[in-house]
């Protein structure tokens, strides 16, 4: 059982993580660290906090968890300004979106010492950043992965089973290679292709006025384009590989659609309207099944 | 003034044009055609008509308008099936979502008749269909592109204007090869997208619980693939060149990510998601402007 997490970093991941474990009394007891004291204090303010510390190793010293919400790339920093300041057995996780990475820096961090790292990605966000815009039910009915490596001992895995768990998340642990494949398919392509759609209806030598004959189409395919630029950044450079490999998956079946326009071969280009309607139906149906499992 | 109008087809399209023209006890009598005589039942029964017809010549035979609700490659035999029994000074108009087919075919039909054609592109429409998801406020704060060419009356085209306008819909008017250029960039190609993410994204030798891993991003940029497969083939067909256009233009854009992101440029890469982000939020800027001047 969980007795006392620490939460370094309280924006929208890490206040949110504070206000679902702190919701509904429960008792685990959430210390908090973040360089502003004014968003320190907003975090207890709005509950999502037992204690507020300025100084991360005070934060962390009585934690049987600590969760690392950091960019992608600063979070192995995170991890190694912490690591002496952690007790015995101590697990630490992330939030981090690509896991590979992260995964192979603190696995050699933890070498010789009596603490373990379990990455977490929890598939859960929100347009909006902050503290101010963290809520209890992030994490509510989101599927978390969790990448634990062959040197962590099965116990704690089930402590960052429990973490997320209590946040109302559904768990389940791939490798992170595994994760990143995974993701690079069902997050980072459709991420990348809506900024290249925004910028491609956009490009010069269009009408000014083309915004009145955008629709609610428009408006679905290219809202990921307004994401984090700094954080898009960090996931391109920890999953170049399989992003590469979606994005040409991608192209191959562009061309092919090219060249059957004009081939005006419209029995193929009917074949490829179903296929993309078939493959978005499978997973309409597989959400409506899970929910009804739920 | 308009005082009376056909409306070919109870579909959404018709049906929702009906109860938009009838709302308020506007003063236009409404005749409907339908094959389907339920339809055309169910349409009286909402209030969508004064009159139904299941003889098209009967319906059309008084209106000032008759409005073509067929899918676009139907609506050339639809307004040549009626054309004998309009009155004199009738206008005709249609909703088909590709315009210079239609137009190029219809301007044949009026020759030497007393009898005037204006194509019309509401921009609006729904993921359901039929006469039952019809809506009184489906055009409202819509734009409608009407495409009159240079030997319609200005008398024709403010009757076209007037008709939108009294479904609520802005109207704005452009040639067809210019409303088929635009609608090219800001719908064809984000639905053309949107079918090829969802089947590269589910392409055989993927995990067969993926759609557990979708999040609201992959949502918001596949829902255009479940569209009418039929529709889609028929404005392809009819816009085939822009679309061809659109889609080399963004076949360049993806050319060059990938290659920046095998190369590691991550500095151009940041540049690629700032394009997509500025076009989008330019987007967004717009229909804040739009709005607060409405």
């Amino acid at each position: 059982m969980i007795q006392s997490v620490a939460i370094l970093g309280l924006g929208l991941m890490g206040g949110s993580l504070g206000l679902a474990l702190k919701r509904g009394g429960a008792k685990v007891t959430v210390h908090g660290f973040t360089r502003s004291r004014e968003r320190g204090e907003l975090a207890l303010r709005r509950g999502a906090l037992d204690h507020f510390h300025a100084d991360a190793h005070e934060a962390v010293r009585d934690a049987d968890v600590v969760i690392c919400c950091a960019p992608i790339l600063a979070i192995p920093g995170q991890v190694a300004s912490v690591i002496d300041a952690l007790k015995a057995g101590a697990l630490i996780t992330d939030v981090g979106s690509t896991k590979s990475v992260i995964q192979n820096s603190c696995r050699e961090l933890m070498t010789g010492r009596e603490v373990y790292f379990v990455g977490s990605h929890p598939i859960a966000g929100s347009e909006q950043q902050g503290m101010e815009a963290a809520r209890a039910d992030l994490y509510e009915g989101a599927m978390t992965v969790i990448t634990p490596d062959d040197l962590v001992p099965e116990e704690m895995t089930a402590r960052a089973r429990e973490l997320w768990e209590r946040c109302g998340s559904c768990v389940v642990s791939m490798s992170p290679e595994e994760h990143d494949k995974v993701l690079a398919a069902t997050s980072h392509l459709p991420h990348m292709m809506s900024s290249l759609l925004a910028a491609t209806i956009a490009r010069p030598g269009g009408r000014d006025d083309l915004a009145c004959f955008c629709g609610t189409g428009y408006r679905g395919t290219t809202r990921l384009a307004t994401g984090g630029t700094d954080i898009w950044l960090d996931i391109l450079k920890t999953n170049r590989e399989a992003i590469t490999g979606e994005l040409k998956a991608f192209e191959e079946k562009l061309r092919s659609l090219i060249e059957k326009l004009e081939a005006g071969s419209f029995s193929d280009i009917e074949a490829v309207l179903e296929e993309g309607k078939n493959a978005r139906r499978a997973f309409d149906d597989y959400g409506n099944q899970s929910n009804s499992e739920a």
